[in-house]
Order: C-alpha cells, then sequence, then structure tokens
C-alpha cells in the first residue's frame, strides 16, 4: 500500500454545504483568497505551498467528530492546524481537502493550582497560558521561542523545544493528558490531572510530535511548575567559536550546574537580528555571542551561580559578560536572540534553514563542516540555537542567485549525510513535515520506517489525516 | 481476535536443542527447580505464579535475534525478564513458554561524558549505573527505589518512578536511544545520543512503559545530569494526615521550591519498617511521618531551601524536623523509608498493596476513603509514598484471615472505583502486568483499549510477547 498515491474524494457543493450546517456559514471559507492564507506556514522554501479547497473553523469537540465522520466516510483529507508558525511545512494541506483550523477553539479551561495542571483548548496563543499562570505564581515551562504567535496545539504537533529545554524538557515532558478525536471521529481520552500514570502504553507520548497525521487533538492537560522568583541572563561575546561550543561542559559537567539555557548566535546572525532591530551592541567583531539564562527563588542562588558560571566563562574565551539581572534587561537581549530567525529571512530570501539537533561533542566538527561548505560554495552561514541540547539552526544562502536551484538540493543531501555521520537527527523540534520528509530514510531504515507506517495506519486507515507528511512519497512498507 | 484464546506451541526437545545452540548449554534451563525461581516476581499474591517451559539466557543481540525468529515461526510465547523485581506480574510466563532472561546482558557499555549519555544493556542492576557515575560527577535522575536490586531494562519495561520523580521525572524522561529486537526478530533502533529528536514518531516513549508485550529492548540510551553536590532530607512527624498532605502544595505552591522527593509514611508503615529494621524512632504516635530531599549544589542553597521548608512546615504541622544533612544520616532514613514494603509483606502476608497515582488534591479525599474503607472491613491499612507526585502505596490486610478470599475482590473493586472516581490512574509507576488488567476497562473505555490493542499488534501479530498481560481477557476488539 501506498497512502500517497491514493485517491482522495474532491470537495463538492454538497460537501460545503455540510460543513456550513456544522460550524456555521462564517466559519467555512471558500474564497480563494482567503485559501491563500492557509496554503503556507513560516517555512521560507516557497516550493512549500498548497491550497485547501476549504477552511473549516469548528468551536467543539463535536463538531470535530461530525466533520472527522464525514471525511472518513468520504475520503477527505484533513489538515489541522494551529498559528501556521511552523518550519516544516506541517500545517500546509499537501493534497488540498479541508484546513481544520482550530483557532477559534482557544480557551483556557482551566487553572487548577492545586494539582499543577492547565487544561487548555488546542488553539490557545502559548504565551497566554503563562501571562495567566503569572499571578498564581506557575508557569508552564514548555513553550517554544515562537511563544507569542504560535499555539499550544501546534507546540504538542510538533513536540516543540524551545530555549529553556536545557533545564525544562520540551513540550512532550508537561502533557499529562489529552482529549483527542480519531480519523474516524471518536473522541479518546488518555491521562488527566495525575502527576505519573503508567496505565497502559504511552499514547499521550506518541501523540505529541505526530504532526497531526494520527489525531486531531481537542483539550491538552498541562503540568505546571513553580515560576521561578529570580532570574539573570548573561550575554557573552567569544573570542572563538571553538571555545564557546565547549560551554555545555564546562557549565554543566565542571560547575555541575544545569542553567535554564545556554544559546549560541553566531556573528553574522546577530548581525542581522540587530539591524533588524535597529540596535547596536559592543563586541561586533567576536565570532558568537552566548546567551545563558540562569533561575531560581532567591537573588542570591541566582547571583552566586551567575558568578561562578561568568568567571568560568571568562576564563575560557569569553571577551566580557554582561549581567541583565532586571526583568526588562533580560527580555531585551531574549528580545534579539528571537528575532533573529526573521532577521535573517528579510536578509536571506534564498536560502536552507535547517534544525540539526547533534550529540554535544560532534558539534565542533559540525561547525567546521559548515564553515568549510560555506566556504567551498560560496554562502554566507549563519547559524544560532540551543546550543545547551546540540540544537542548532543553521542557514545556508548564497551570495547570488544563479545557480541556487542545482545547488541547493546539493547542499542539503551534504549536510544531511554529515549530520547523519556525526550521529545527529534530521530535526531537533520543527519536525519533519513536507520539507524534510525525503531525507528521513537517511535517519531511519526501512524496518523502523515500515513500523511507523503501520502505527500510522492504526490511527489513520485511511490516511486522511495531514496527508504527504513525514513519510517519503517511495515508502511502500512490505505487508 | 482475542490473543488470550490463541494456542501456542508447547516446547519440545527440538526447541530445546535450538535453545542449546543458540546460548549454549548452560543458559538453558529446564530443571523444574530452576524454573520455579523464573515462575514469580514480588508481587505478594500467590496467586500470581506462572512456570515457564524454559529459562534462555541470550548474552548478545545476534542471540536474540536468532531465538525470537524461531519463537514467531514457532508461535513460543516469549516472556522478557530483568531482576524479577516488578509488583504486578509483569515478568511472570503468564501462558508458559520461554522465559528470556536479559540477566547476562549486564554491561555498561559506554560513560559518554561529554555527550551526557551512558549506553548501557538492560540487564545492568540500575544502582549500579550511578555508582560507576559518581566518580565522573555525573548521575542518572530516574532511578526508583529498589536501584539495588532491579535492572535498568524492568525499569524501562515498567516506566519506573521513584522517589526522585518529584524534581527529576521517571525513567522515561532519561531514554533518549533505544535498541530492540521486534516479535520477529528484527533490530530496530531509534534515537541515540542527541538530546532532543522529533524525527518521526516517538518511538521510544512508546516502548517504555510497555511491559514487555512490545519488543525485547537490548540496548539503552540514557541522559545523566551533573550530580548534585549537596543534599539534605528533612524527617517530619506530623500530628495529622491533613496537613500532611497539604505540604506539597505549601512546599512547590506557595515557597515555589520543588524538592527532589516529598515522600509520605502512615504510622503504621513507619512501625513495620522500624520493626523490620530492629530500629526505634521518636514521634512513634504521629499519624505519618515526611521525608522532603532538598538537593543543590552549595551548601548554602541547599541550607537556605531547607530552613525555608522546615520553618513552613513547623507552622504547618510538622511537630520536629529532623535534618539530615550528611550522606551516611540521609541514608539512614532513605533505608527506612525504602525498608516499608518489604516490612509490610513481611507482617501482614495475606494483603492487597497498590500503586495509586492521584491528582494532589484528592488525597485527602482518598485517604478518608482508605480510612473508611478499613474501618468498616477490619482492616490493616498502612500507606505510603511519592506524595509529592500524589503517587501513594496503600496496602489493605485483614485482621484475620478469615473470609478474605471472598472480602478481598470486594475491596479491590470498591478500591479502583473510588481512585477513578477521584480522577486517579490505575497505577501510577508499577505497571498493569497480570495483576491489574481485569480493572483495566475502568480505566481505559473500550475504544481507548482497542487503540492499545491495535497497536500491540503492530508489534507482535502473532501475541507472543508477554503473552496474558496489560489487556484484559475479556477483551475482542472490534475489528
Amino acid at each position: 500500500m501506498n497512502q500517497h498515491n491514493q485517491q482522495f474524494k474532491k470537495i463538492d457543493n454538497q460537501d460545503i454545504a455540510f460543513f456550513r450546517k456544522v460550524v456555521g456559514d462564517a466559519f467555512v471559507l471558500t474564497h480563494s483568497e482567503a485559501l491563500t492564507n492557509y496554503a503556507k506556514d513560516e517555512t521560507p522554501d516557497e516550493t512549500l505551498r498548497h491550497l485547501p479547497e476549504v477552511v473549516v473553523k469548528p468551536k467543539t469537540v463535536e463538531e470535530i467528530q461530525k466533520i472527522m465522520r464525514y471525511c472518513f466516510e468520504k475520503s477527505i483529507p484533513v489538515t489541522p492546524r494551529g498559528a501556521g508558525s511552523g518550519l516544516s511545512g506541517g500545517a500546509i494541506p499537501a493534497q488540498g481537502g479541508v484546513i481544520l483550523s482550530l483557532e477559534r477553539m482557544n480557551r483556557i479551561l482551566e487553572i487548577d493550582c492545586e494539582n499543577f495542571i492547565v487544561v487548555v483548548e488546542p488553539g490557545v496563543i502559548t504565551n497566554e497560558i503563562n501571562r495567566k499562570l503569572k499571578e498564581f505564581g506557575l508557569f508552564y515551562a514548555g513553550y517554544p521561542m515562537s511563544l507569542e504567535t504560535c499555539q499550544i496545539g501546534g507546540n504538542i504537533a510538533e513536540n516543540a523545544g524551545g530555549g529553556k529545554a536545557v533545564k525544562y524538557g520540551v513540550t512532550g515532558h508537561y502533557v499529562r493528558g489529552l482529549e483527542i478525536v480519531t480519523s474516524w471521529g471518536e473522541v479518546l481520552c488518555f491521562g488527566g490531572k495525575t502527576q505519573k500514570d503508567v496505565t497502559g502504553y504511552d499514547i499521550l507520548h506518541l501523540l505529541v510530535g505526530s504532526e497531526g497525521t494520527l489525531a486531531i487533538v481537542t483539550k491538552i492537560y498541562l503540568r505546571v511548575l513553580p515560576r521561578p522568583r529570580e532570574r539573570a541572563v548573561l550575554l557573552c561575546p567569544f573570542s572563538s567559536i571553538e571555545a564557546a561550543l565547549r560551554t555545555p561542559w564546562l557549565i554543566m559537567g565542571e560547575l555541575g550546574v544545569v542553567p535554564a539555557a545556554i544559546e549560541l548566535m553566531s556573528r553574522q546572525s546577530l548581525e542581522f537580528a540587530y539591524q533588524y532591530c535597529d540596535s547596536t551592541y559592543p563586541f561586533q567583531e567576536a565570532p558568537c555571542h552566548l546567551l545563558v539564562e540562569i533561575d531560581g527563588q532567591s537573588e542570591e542562588e541566582v547571583f552566586s551561580v551567575y558568578r561562578l558560571i561568568g568567571e568560568k566563562l571568562l576564563a575560557e574565551g569569553a571577551q566580557e559578560v554582561f549581567v541583565a539581572d532586571e526583568s526588562s534587561s533580560a527580555e531585551e537581549i531574549w528580545k534579539i536572540r528571537r528575532a533573529i530567525p526573521e532577521a535573517i529571512h528579510q536578509t536571506l530570501p534564498l536560502e536552507i534553514n535547517e534544525d540539526v539537533s547533534l550529540p554535544l561533542a560532534a558539534l565542533q566538527d559540525f561547525v567546521r563542516f559548515i564553515e568549510l561548505l560555506s566556504k567551498e560554495n560560496n554562502l554566507l552561514a549563519p547559524f544560532y540555537g540551543h546550543l545547551g541540547d546540540g540544537n542548532l539552526h543553521v542557514t545556508l544562502a548564497p551570495l547570488k542567485s544563479a545557480g541556487w536551484e542545482t545547488l541547493e538540493p546539493e547542499l542539503r543531501k551534504k549536510f544531511y549525510q554529515e549530520v547523519k555521520r556525526l550521529g545527529g537527527a534530521l530535526t531537533g523540534e520543527h519536525g519533519v513535515g513536507l520539507k524534510r520528509k525525503e531525507y528521513l530514510p537517511l535517519f531511519l531504515g526501512p524496518a523502523e520506517l515500515r513500523l511507523l507506517h503501520k502505527i500510522k495506519q492504526v490511527f489513520d486507515p485511511k490516511g486522511i489525516l495531514n496527508p504527504g507528511k513525514i513519510f517519503p512519497e517511495q515508502v511502500t512498507p512490505k505487508e
């Protein structure tokens, strides 16, 4: 069986009428202008654009059930979608059909302080959760860098990482319960408000990161933590990238401290970001800057830890250590860090933009490879990201656009082959989606892929959920 | 299809000869005395005993492949087994066949400090990992209470929790890669030395906690952390259980501190444990004692946190706060805590011994229920466990044995109905196994169970892997 060759039913007026009846006329979009907004996500690659045939915006789980039952019956593809802020084409309706936009399911249903649980709908903007939690002295630690635009449902779909994963882990670590609608329209529930649960298989974690290909998530139980009362951000220009790449070991291994974040920003990344923010900064010639965040419950604790780290970094290649221990100044630094992807994209519209996750000890080799690759091919190669997790975002962009179309696939292949050779993963937090699916067989063998495909078939026997994602076109599983 | 009615092949001399050829004569056990050792685990219930037909002890993944291919071909059931220290009958060969004992696969293959990864075989005693890691200033934080006897493979099978899950999470949080052999004898690998990876579905977490019913785990990549340099254990007798049950909120919610452990021990539990350890203790009349562990990188940090917690607890019902800030005295307290299960079992051989996980706010109601149930039925009801996670171990034992056989199933049913009513889980860390499978339908609906069963079929189409576990007998999935 090959799910990608199957024939889906095209949407006709009768289908549209059904959707209108279920969710109301105002929430079924068919005008081409409206559809265009749902044809893309934040992936720069302009070839990753596909128009949906219709956009449907349900408000309740019952509406989603009706839609799924109908689409299952008729073999109509359904692509669930949050904010469309993804970076792998995951929310793009690759095979047309229905975009199931969860934007109206945007309620925080419950803040249950006593149980350290918050219950939310998938369309809630992730940052909204922390805004609400602040007054209770709690926070949701799994938020990614795009917190101000992304939705929690999308974070679940991608198992989003983020700046504080070094200490706090990624999205999946905080998911304690899910309500889902299956491809055939059944509502299932797993987990809830307990902190530990080994009742049957861990379906929660199977769903987290499944990129909308296994089920529609309609309700989420998230574990929340006490909000750290104090924080400090260190910004450290480094005299060499090699020295900066050693810092995770220095801080965690030698000092024995796990900071909230260890972020790396190469010279070029920072240059673009400061230009974009119309701002300047010291040590512009440093090959890279590090951002280290420390948090804790008391000023003394945070102070003693950042002093320890600061001294270590100064001894090991930091040219200066700037300390931001006020919330506003710390946010200023994070603002620059968060501006990098958009700044790069604005400056370098032609680009390869990757999300590699490597064993920490392989980072030196990897950066040397990037430097060589960019030199040999006349590329700009800004990189930045979550150094503490070995998760770097690398852009490769041509100095001149001629020949890029031929060069781009060659570069991408070389790039992934090197990542594989170094023991890395195809993607650390952005997902496979549409963008990386052809490279999946480099990282997962045929037997592993067959197993994944069989799991897909359990959840989605007709292949209608977000078709064309994750699995490469050529997968034809043995039966 | 009903997996439990299927006919498995009985093992004959030809099969034995094959196993001997694969692993060597010395590692195939058939004598009834030897088999008896593999007929049970640490579950007190004497009805949960089943003899294997043969015990096979492979040394390599290749041997396991050969065994699985053969057993798949011949439809011979295979039950993987670690130390047999489980508490749900998970390692008991419920339908005979082969016990695949992983005790000889007991090597720590690699301690990769730079990548904060340790690579181990499944038969390594869990505590051995931390003994080896100590000299590198690292530790594996996912270890359970039975660390001195259990094996890491068993921890993976059950997604074991433990005393420090409040701060550090359970086993699954540390699993970064697995090598497995499938029921049909194929070797698959997922993950590795990266800290973040969203390449395809999260098969790692699906395997963790699958109780040996999906695959044989042959190699494990664990994330390790900097070892906390300082620790302190507080032991606090409480004047009321109600007050003690509020402490997770007081410590984490009001003080904003996440300690490594918040353990509760009821008066009766402690009494049995001190008797068992032939030791005495102050405040014997206190309805319960709390054990709170704080760890950190500096003495000052740990001191300031434990002083804060100590003062809070004294103000909120603790009769005294004993501080153990030396490693040896801290271990003395943990030793008593760890002795409780065995002490209870020695004193009360007739017992129901459960592992409930509840939302923290439901604990008051739950304890009142236990008190009422034990009063109405003339029971002893010692309880103890991981209060900070809402994961308590409750024993119900009759004062006189007459009538227990009839009373026991009634009590168990009432017990689980109440756990369900309070939003709890069937099991927090011990697993479903053989012991709890009949109660699974109380906690997972028919649709959820069908989904689990289909996943089982993907991994184990012939139902030969640890048959008779997790799924209740009466499950007959719709196809």
